[in-house]
């Protein structure tokens, strides 16, 4: 063993611990407290595994997997950013590009590069992987918000709008999951829950 | 979309979303709170996945990091058993097979099959996967604890018999991963903070 290449890995995976302390918008089912970022990639990850049959296209499942796991390792330092908060949203891309080149440079050369590179691609969006992983990024939250009636949507006042805007971006994914949560969000327009707009 | 299979899977994706309410005795990094199951999942999941060089067998990662992700789910109805309870531990075996048997049948019954196998592939721990996901399920803790200088050893009064008797397993998966935890226990163990029993 190499122990100094070794001890990189540790203190990369020792660093990542904080991100079980980045509480998102989304809360858990039953009511629950909110949830943090391990706990959703966690979920995710496990959903992508369960619903790769409805990839539009094939896909390597333990790069989805691996993809959903680290996507929001850079919240570290640079938080969670509100899907439909538009004030931070203008600085997010520039604060976890930040985090990124600080948290994956723990890691030994190569892993650092074959990491950054897998989160990269969840960011650019144009392989099948990082495509479904989206979707699973999307449609994990919706699930847990319908199990709670829609609080987080209404707690936030979102317009159908806003949210088309980011669920559409599932289709790239899934048509078939799309389709689902298109059903779920007229339901919830009809019910008054989220605003008609 | 077969909608009936469609909604089993969801069924069981929200049904797990309940072991981020299940807690461990370890606590996060910085004399954090105690952790819960699905963090605990996921950065093993991680940890794997860096780690696999240390495997002393070649393992197919995308299969021990479903099986990291997936193991605790028993603990949903099992609750967690913490490593030293040796009254608790009499019982477990029966506890999480009885889980196992409710919460994967909520799956269609090919993925409940299949989900079922790395369950109890893992508990078997025989293959090069199960051995290396056991090697992540013990390193992942003391890394944490550690990084607490020992503060759960030193809270349970726990004996270094009773942590090699678990640690040892580790060698199964890596023996130099072994090693390294080797070296930390006996760190300990000279500081007195684990009992030299």
């Amino acid at each position: 063993m190499d122990k100094e290449r070794f001890m990189q890995q540790m203190a990369f995976a020792l660093e990542i611990d904080k991100e079980k302390n980045i509480y998102r918008q989304t809360h858990l089912s039953n009511h629950g407290r909110n949830e943090n970022d391990a706990e959703h990639a966690w979920h995710m990850a496990i959903m992508a595994y369960l619903l790769k049959e409805y990839s539009n296209e094939p896909v390597d499942i333990g790069r989805v997997m691996i993809m959903c796991l680290i996507h929001d390792i850079v919240e570290i330092d640079a938080g969670d950013t509100y899907a439909y908060d538009e004030e931070a949203k203008k600085t997010q891309k520039e604060r976890e590009q930040k985090a990124a080149d600080r948290i994956f440079a723990l890691l030994p050369e190569d892993q650092a590069k074959e990491l950054r590179a897998l989160f990269d691609e969840f960011e650019a969006f144009d392989t099948p992987e990082a495509k479904f992983a989206h979707a699973m990024d999307n449609l994990q939250p919706l699930m847990l918000n319908d199990s709670n009636n829609g609080g987080d949507w209404k707690e936030h006042n979102v317009a159908i709008s806003s949210i088309m805007q980011r669920q559409i971006q599932t289709k790239k994914g899934s048509d078939e999951l799309f389709d689902y949560i298109k059903e779920r969000l007229d339901h919830y327009v009809s019910e008054g829950v989220i605003r008609n707009e």
